[in-house]
């Protein structure tokens, strides 16, 4: 009896649709011995999309998507400037709409950098740290507003909300995960000035920590943050911080271990009530769309986490170290397909 | 006749004392065959002031103050964790009151590599350009609060607030500065997501741009910008961004051109209603103080900030010259007072 798991799959725009046939072509070669089969729903969304129906994501889109077991998703977003997208935001009404809809309250991005792997630091030590961030609110949700808009007397306001629930069960994410790691801890939010949102994080964190006294905890503000990610990346195990920060962070991080081209994430709904999403850190890059010339391995990557989230760490691992090995016996530019082909062979 | 500039000295906690010492025995050398005398008033501020007397900054400390022309800031706050500073926010009720109450504006920071500047990329390229971070709004506000506090339920806002009136007064002076240097200005922001104040921002700037037609203009998300701080820092020449991104990107780019301790800044009312502030970007490091370990570097060059300000621009040219041929022949290591003390020999 085959296991039989409905995967939907949103390539998206730009190199999206590129990056995630690679992605597939793994999928495929992983599971190709197993018992499990990936029952696949493909969907057409995105910039692309919204200019052929005026729709980004319909409540039916929603419906349809949710009834999966995950969603692997290249990227999303059309080129910058075009005027038939100004006041289309695909990224809040359709990448941040799944996020936010399917509670994927761990936002999870592993930084590994891989041997071999090109990166911008001189000595970068060894860096192998996931950053858990929070994915439903902060300054995320969308909350503000504008007076006398357009006028010199215009005030914009922009809030970011912090709850309680919300701060406690990603922060439980991240010390749960810290225990089967390097059992270390960092907050990094700014709650020197941001006195009432950071007074929230410190107080839950505290509180979690108590409960793990074995789990080693720090605290970072932001800024200095990015400064130890260039200069001692290897002191850090797990970062728990709050959407936007880890946005932030989570770029720099790719930019460190080797490329954004590497970097992986899952958006992750731990308790099962809605398919998690699985998603290259990186965006749809439409200036180099169709050309072949992305790297699928942040793609491929995040196939990884797709397996792992599954319950198939044996062939999450299995992707993981083909990715390792190939990325170690890199040399001559590859076209985003033979990258993708050289992983799956190596299954 | 000699003029002389009224300069208000708070050299702080930590290690703000040595580090000022040498930012003023720089002054003095650069100053000393010159018509300008230093009319210099000390103000003990800081968390060693707020243990001995519960005072952080009284009404009658920012009176005299503000009857100065210029600040010199070594640095503020005392060791993290130290129960009695539980409740004090040495930061907001000090650094920050500062520069909201003398409405600095523009908190200018100058990017450089200079030769022979240890920094943590192999490859760093030239590196020379200015964050014009807004200073007296943004999330920096402090406008926010809590319900059912402490509680599971509890809800913590924290709202940035972003007027036209506070945007464009920066960006103007923002793309002023970029016309007399490489004319290059970049907004950094998050308008994808926080479409509320990201809309004012970028209206602005295009209001502002179409104002000078030389100067060219970038956008990029403060994800995207940390990335390029790292593999491609040359491409900037002026970025103007909000006082929380500000934050971000300048310890970032302190760490990419040689670390925290080469990062002056000036915290600029332009309008000279009200004294401007000139500090290091760095902390006051409890940990290092009193042992003459710290790097007065970014003291010295925020004196040189703060005579360029005061229109003394070849004396700023001189320090600027000193410091540059300091760090070119560095090779062991120093005291805090050996490297002011060949600084200043070097004027
Ligand atoms: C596209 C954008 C909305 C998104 C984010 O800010 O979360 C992206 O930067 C990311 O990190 O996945
Ligand atoms: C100490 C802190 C309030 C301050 C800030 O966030 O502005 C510091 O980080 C800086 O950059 O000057």
């Amino acid at each position: 009896m085959s296991r039989v798991v409905k995967l939907a799959v949103i390539p998206g725009d730009g190199i999206g649709p590129e990056v995630v046939a690679e992605a597939e072509k793994v999928l495929e070669a992983v599971t190709a011995q197993s018992d499990v089969v990936f029952d696949k729903t493909r969907f057409s969304l995105g910039a692309a999309r919204f200019l052929e129906t005026g729709d980004t994501l319909t409540d039916d889109d929603l419906a349809a998507i949710a009834a999966h077991d995950a969603i692997l998703l290249g990227a999303v977003g059309g080129t910058p400037g075009d005027p038939r997208l100004k006041d289309a935001n695909i990224e809040r009404g359709l990448l941040l709409k799944l996020r936010f809809t399917l509670d994927h309250y761990v936002n999870l991005r592993p930084s590994k950098l891989f041997t071999g792997a090109p990166g911008p630091l001189s000595n970068p030590g060894e860096i192998d740290f996931v950053v858990v961030r929070e994915g439903t609110e902060g300054p995320y949700v969308g909350n503000g507003g504008a007076i006398r808009k357009g006028t010199p007397q215009e005030v914009a306001n922009e809030t970011s909300v912090n709850t309680a629930f919300g701060v406690e069960r990603v922060v439980r994410y991240a010390f749960d995960l810290a225990e089967r790691r390097r059992k270390k801890v960092t907050l990094v939010h700014k709650t020197n000035v941001l006195v009432h949102a950071g007074a929230i994080w410190q107080r839950v964190v505290d509180e979690v920590a108590a409960a793990h006294p074995d789990v080693s905890v720090d605290y970072l503000h932001v800024d200095a943050a990015t400064i130890f990610l260039v200069t001692d990346p290897s002191r850090f195990d797990v970062i728990v911080t709050d959407n936007l920060f880890g946005d932030i962070l989570t770029d720099l991080a790719g930019a460190v271990t080797g490329g954004i081209g590497l970097a992986a994430s899952g958006n992750i709904n731990p308790d099962g009530a809605f398919p998690s999403m699985f998603e290259p850190v990186h965006g749809s890059a439409p200036d180099i769309a169709g050309q072949q010339k992305a790297d699928p391995t942040a793609a491929i990557l995040s196939v990884a986490l797709l397996l792992d989230h599954l319950g198939l760490a044996e062939e999450s691992a299995r992707v993981s170290a083909a990715v390792e090995t190939d990325i170690a016996a890199r040399s001559a530019a590859r076209t985003t397909a033979e990258i993708g082909s050289a992983i799956a062979a190596r299954l």
